[in-house]
């Protein structure tokens, strides 16, 4: 299987820790979304959003990170990476969509707004800003909140915790202060201590 | 099963679209998540996110509609309205993953400031929503083009057209124009013509 990757992607790197969890390997061919080879008509074709990362699997093109974290851990049913009954499957489904949905996109808005826009000449937006923060205060509770007395998201080292795991490490550069959520730290730090937990850069 | 549902939510929409489809018999129950029964710990005990639908079936609890809507799926494998085989599941998680990350949160958002906000006393932002139209003129050009001689979101009816077909009808609410995506419209028309398609309110 072929990754269009790039080392500074953290939806790439939730991909390289799900196939070293799952001993997968990988061909890494990396790709600037910004520039050049994410801009061809030959990437687009197969990554019409023109992101990283995009998986290619004999003819088989996929992308979105957390589909591809799943699709890994379907190659591999005996580590059980991903939950196989449909009640596991939608309880797994439910907290990827939430990180998608309620999650993911400001933590986005927040990097692009304060940590990228300044270099391309442009002035973070208040408002936006605000917005964004505001969406997070509400919805991350809920997380920390679930991870009481719990050591994963689901029973047990998942698909989820490296989405969502992953996800949570950009918090600080996204500028989000995650001291007041314990639970979540705690989670944070087994993930890092796993051996295959790649850190991020 | 029990759907604690609200006839306004296109969310709940969903299910209750899903549920027709399927002959699956729902027992709904009405909760205002803004108000009353919404807010009680009882109810936030089933979905600490406080919104509606929340799904209960024989002692398991199942929120985020898209979840959901797999999981109903799952209850009649005869009537494939979601793939089972792994590739077939990824395609599907990819569209319901790229709707849940860069196109609802941008219609909820438009939704949010230029219907709503005005009736509880505030202003539409209009970085907030300059934001949002530019991540939707963005991404929205990606599913116009994936329709092109095309039917359905995937090789068939599925939960993938249930999920982003009501979403995509929401656009006029959230000023989201769809005239320039031709294949955009065509498509939620063949949904609306199916007999068990509910219109929304």
């Amino acid at each position: 299987m072929r990754l269009y990757d790039n080392g500074f992607s953290s939806n790439c790197r939730k991909l390289r820790i799900a196939a070293a969890e799952l001993e997968l390997s990988l061909e890494l061919v990396t790709v600037d979304p910004f520039t050049g080879a994410g801009r061809t008509a030959e990437y687009l074709a197969k990554n019409p959003m023109g992101k990283v990362p995009t998986l290619e699997d004999d003819g088989f093109v996929l992308w979105e990170s957390t589909s591809i974290c799943d699709y890994l851990a379907s190659k591999r049913p005996e580590r059980a990476l991903a939950p196989v009954d449909p009640r596991g499957r939608a309880d797994m489904w439910r907290w990827l969509s939430w990180y998608s949905m309620h999650i993911q996109p400001w933590m986005v808005t927040l990097v692009a707004e304060l940590r990228f826009k300044e270099r391309s000449g442009g002035t973070p937006d208040d408002g936006v800003v605000e917005h964004a923060l505001r969406e997070l205060a509400r919805f991350v509770p809920v997380l920390d909140a679930h991870l009481t007395g719990r050591e994963y998201v689901l029973d047990r080292f998942s698909v989820a915790d490296i989405c969502l795991g992953v996800g949570f490490e950009s918090a600080t550069f996204a500028t989000v202060d995650l001291a007041p959520f314990g639970n979540i730290r705690a989670w944070l730090t087994r993930l890092q201590q796993r051996p295959r937990w790649e850190r991020s850069r």
